[in-house]
């Protein structure tokens, strides 16, 4: 991803919401990255704590949390986003500090934000902006969410590339008179696919630290890219429906799934163990239930043959950020314990 | 439950996996409650250390965390699950103290335990269990997780009062032999709707304390029921599209959903907050969509004209255990901060 940058001309902001870590924000220093994105105050606050002095909260300002957003703001360099003008209003009657603001920009996804089209609207928020005594506008900020419901790597250069020539056009109505304006994009599967970004200044990925099994699904990466794996031991195995238990339920995986092609929810690959990584996933087996504690992993006579209780196997999550979020620690194959917030 | 338990001649042993609190489990013992089933051992652990001291753990036993099983032995009164001679074997080699064990059964659930009918294999286990100096049986357990599938009420009642018959069978054949066999049921659907415990002799219902959307919707309780609810700061109003944007997402509610009956997945119902409690579900609203830390509740243009940024609205979670799990805390109407582990 960082020579992806590089090769095109865009700054890197990785969105940390992922990882949530400080172990792993010091590997990417060492790429040279020193601008990131949250997605809460609090995940701000654990990063300003330690180092991170530039950071873009990607999520709409929660005017509850004002009183933080004033101690965040006279420490780091801090952007948030704006998605109307009664967060304008509020801000200007609360903020005690200058911060960059970003305006949130809908290009198809319909989560949150002013949709691309509504120049009226973007131009009374940017006045409004303009007037501002605390707000300083950086420019727009999308995230195509939608990309996650693309059935096929062809349907996410299309909403990208459609999301491109939206924000080229709305790069062109205010470059003149914004010289420094910044384009944000952020999706990890349009980010890992596409080589297009005309008229992008920003990139804000997050997933691709770790990758997981919805990302292979989508075509961003492929498997041997998922960097993380819960280990589960095995607590029980029945042999007459090929089915192995194991210690690692929804409350370790979230019930995030991927229903298969024969309309079987899929909660999780399995892997074996190595030495220092872990195997391609099982074949024939996939982790077919989850209860709170609790999963169930459909197997093969052979693959049944080869385990017993007390192993431990190897899942890779559907969704890394989630299965990171409720684990709240990692452990790396050199036997480091790696922080979570 | 208490009633419940009562009127029928059962010990109520909670499932406090779904509170996983000190202060709940105090409410608890008000009501005579003195044994409680947890699902994991930091569960027994936690409570183990604030003065429970009869605790079933309803889960297969992991056998890497013998060291604090044997820890827990010494201090409590334990019960475990046995489901094959493997732990057997391995428990009478690591085992320092007696415990008690059931025998897990499993009557249609098909997550782990010995099949009912599979007569031979419990006589097996039950053999090996006598010869073990640390092993003590205590009975056989199930839990008819099925129940959460059923379509309707009559169909939990069937697939309970099928349970019931089973087990009884189960009982004959054993009960000569062993006066104090217990036979322990769990699923809170069944308790909550059947009053048929013919031969049953304990309850461990769990998710009663709270309940929840989906416990609603199998027909559990009525929604007024509903004991929990997630305070979520409105963040965006999109008008045009009838959306509540709220700080509350995937890493606060869980990923569980309902499919409703024109398809569409409902993530939790919203309700307006009041002095003490909160109102009824507000018609023609729900959470259809969830992210990380997003939500977007679908709602009327009546309500929508009642909501600002800032407010707070509440939703009625889905599953409120993984969503306790998720909060790690509460907050009671009298202001009184509640533990969760």
């Amino acid at each position: 991803m960082v020579s992806k940058a590089e090769n095109n001309n865009l700054t890197l902001r990785p969105h940390f919401k992922t990882h949530q870590s400080l172990i792993i924000g010091d590997w990417f220093k060492k790429f040279g990255i020193n601008s990131i994105t949250v997605s809460s105050i609090k995940m701000a606050k654990y990063f300003a704590e330690n180092g991170w002095n530039d950071i873009t909260v990607a999520f709409p300002v929660n005017i509850r949390e004002i009183a933080e957003i004033n101690k965040l703001a006279q420490k780091i360099n801090l952007n948030i986003l704006i998605t109307s003008d009664t967060i304008i209003q509020f801000l200007n009657d609360n903020l005690k500090m200058t911060v960059g603001v970003f305006i949130k920009i809908d290009t198809g996804y319909h989560r949150s934000g002013i949709e691309v089209e509504e120049t009226d609207a973007i131009d009374n928020l940017i006045n409004k902006i303009e007037l501002s005594k605390v707000l300083s506008f950086k420019g727009f900020l999308t995230h195509d969410g939608h990309t996650y419901h693309a059935k096929s790597v062809e349907e996410i250069n299309d909403i990208h590339n459609l999301t491109i020539k939206k924000l080229s056009k709305l790069k062109k109505r205010y470059i003149n008179k914004y010289k420094n304006i910044i384009i944000s994009i952020g999706d990890t599967p349009s980010c890992s696919i596409s080589n297009n970004f005309t008229d992008i200044d920003e990139i804000r990925p997050g997933n691709f630290v770790f990758y997981d099994f919805m990302q292979a699904n989508l075509g961003s990466c492929s498997i041997n890219k998922i960097a993380v794996a819960l280990a589960c031991p095995v607590v029980d195995i029945n042999a007459k429906r090929n089915e192995i238990v194991i210690y690692g339920g929804a409350v370790h995986l979230s019930k995030e799934f991927i229903m298969d092609s024969n309309n079987n929810k899929n909660f999780g690959l399995v892997v074996e163990f190595l030495n220092n990584g872990w195997s391609e996933p099982i074949n024939g087996t996939y982790l077919y239930s989850l209860s709170q504690e609790h999963g169930i992993i459909k197997t093969t006579k052979n693959f049944l043959s080869k385990i017993k209780i007390g192993d431990i196997v190897g899942i890779l999550p559907v969704h890394s950020c989630l299965t990171a979020n409720l684990m709240k620690s990692y452990t790396s194959f050199e036997n480091i314990e790696i922080d979570h917030l």
